[in-house]
């Protein structure tokens, strides 16, 4: 199980903290910033995707996938948490990379870590951001937007920062894996996993799951609200992708578990000219 | 429950029967073909779907509302059944129609209930069609696509038979819903619905569920199968829709339960001009 958890534990990551000016902002403010939580984060520092990076990370061959030629592109990260995907663009050709997280802790290690001359580092929730009307080409976003309550309106002010044409690409928890809450296996009385239970599909909205001892809240959608935003605010889908587990993890203990259900979805888009 | 099945009950449908060429359709030969079975077939048709048509299908609005103008268009419906959404297609404008099923018995009734000048009807596995390059608008299917083992060939054959611009909307069995095989609820030991399972979802591929007393065989697909496949033949995706229960009938005993998971995926995308 502990090897399965380099893929599996991208289920928790950001959470809120204060900043937000919003009334749905201030309703998780403090209290789901686990981030900047000492102990939390330092336990988020031991996984597999934060010691070793994108490599350590079990969908990045899948998402790299997705990305843009990043050359002479101005690109926003949002929930950039330690900055690696920040550090890949910018090693990538980017002439100018914004990284915005809430949590002090994560930008602090990203400041460590992931630098280059053309990365900025902001501390702010991504509901709060202002920028002018196609200030960017690219807008990336690993594994946060499941911590945004209201994802419409963000795609909307996603849409006005790209330049027409501009790409889209985000990974988040699979409509699957946070229907239910509590993003755990369903087993039998010898603690064998049976399946993976799905519930409450069509209720969206908060759900609690413990990791590392501590609840995280998170947002469930269906699939159908996270496409269908896309589409009514004029973007082209690209891809879809339920990533599996890589081939050469398979063999690890528990790893095979996580065929049997989607975990995370991967999207890119482009916005219509 | 009963009630709960006049939106359920389309989690079967149409099976392979003879007449296919290929040795992935003779695997299914006579086995699979429910619908020419005398009591299955009588079965299916004390279905409020089969004796109201349209209005007895719960996901009719929102399938409704993706499907295009028909003035004047060529249309195609695969497994088109008893033959309601071709008469739907001719009634609203249609210039021709060609419904095509596996079953002698689906036809007969469509022959019977759902005719017009416009419509013609012909029994074939949707594998074997040949048509001319260009020569539908719109393809549309109910449904269907479950019952094929490959979607990807019939994505790209499609895509050959519509003209650029044309449409292709579907429904079918949603990948949540077709994973485990079972397609149905977890219960506790006092018979209470405890939620719905989800296993092997990777791993596509035939499924079996027990339905009217019957083994019904069908293909589970992750959404990226469906999806990418589309996007791969050059297709724009325009909605992709899981259906909800009609707010007027979530009153109906059991009705609720349809909210805690999703059953169909609703899908339209045009063919790159």
């Amino acid at each position: 199980m502990s090897s399965a958890l380099n893929y599996r534990e991208c289920h928790f990551k950001r959470e809120f903290d204060g900043g937000a000016e919003l009334p749905f902002q201030r309703e998780n403010t403090m209290k789901e910033n686990r981030y900047d939580d000492e102990i939390f984060f330092r336990k988020y520092g031991e996984m597999a995707r934060s010691r070793y990076g994108l490599a350590g990370a079990g969908e990045w061959l899948e998402l790299k996938k997705l990305l843009p030629d990043f050359t002479g592109k101005r690109v926003l990260d949002l929930g950039c948490g330690y900055g690696w995907h920040c550090k890949y663009a910018a090693d990538h050709g980017a002439s100018d990379v914004v990284g915005v997280d809430l949590s002090q802790r994560m930008l602090g290690r990203a400041m460590e870590q992931n630098t280059a001359p053309q990365i900025h580092y902001h501390c702010a929730a991504m509901e709060d951001l202002t920028f002018s009307a196609g200030r960017f080409d690219v807008v990336f976003s690993s594994l946060a937007f499941h911590y945004v309550r209201d994802f419409s309106p963000l795609v909307e002010r996603i849409s006005d920062w790209l330049r027409p044409g501009g790409e889209l690409v985000f990974s988040v928890e699979h409509p699957v894996f946070t229907a239910y809450g509590s993003q755990d296996w369903y087993y039998d009385s010898q603690g064998k996993i049976l399946h993976f239970p799905v519930d409450n599909y069509y209720y969206e909205g908060k759900r609690e799951a413990i990791f590392l001892g501590e609840k995280v809240v998170k947002y469930h959608r269906t699939l159908t609200t996270y496409l269908e935003a896309l589409l009514r605010n004029g973007f082209s889908i690209h891809h879809v992708i339920e990533p599996q587990p890589p081939a050469e993890m398979l063999g690890q203990p528990g790893m095979l578990d996580e065929m049997r259900r989607p975990m995370m979805l991967l999207v890119s888009a482009t916005k219509g000219c």
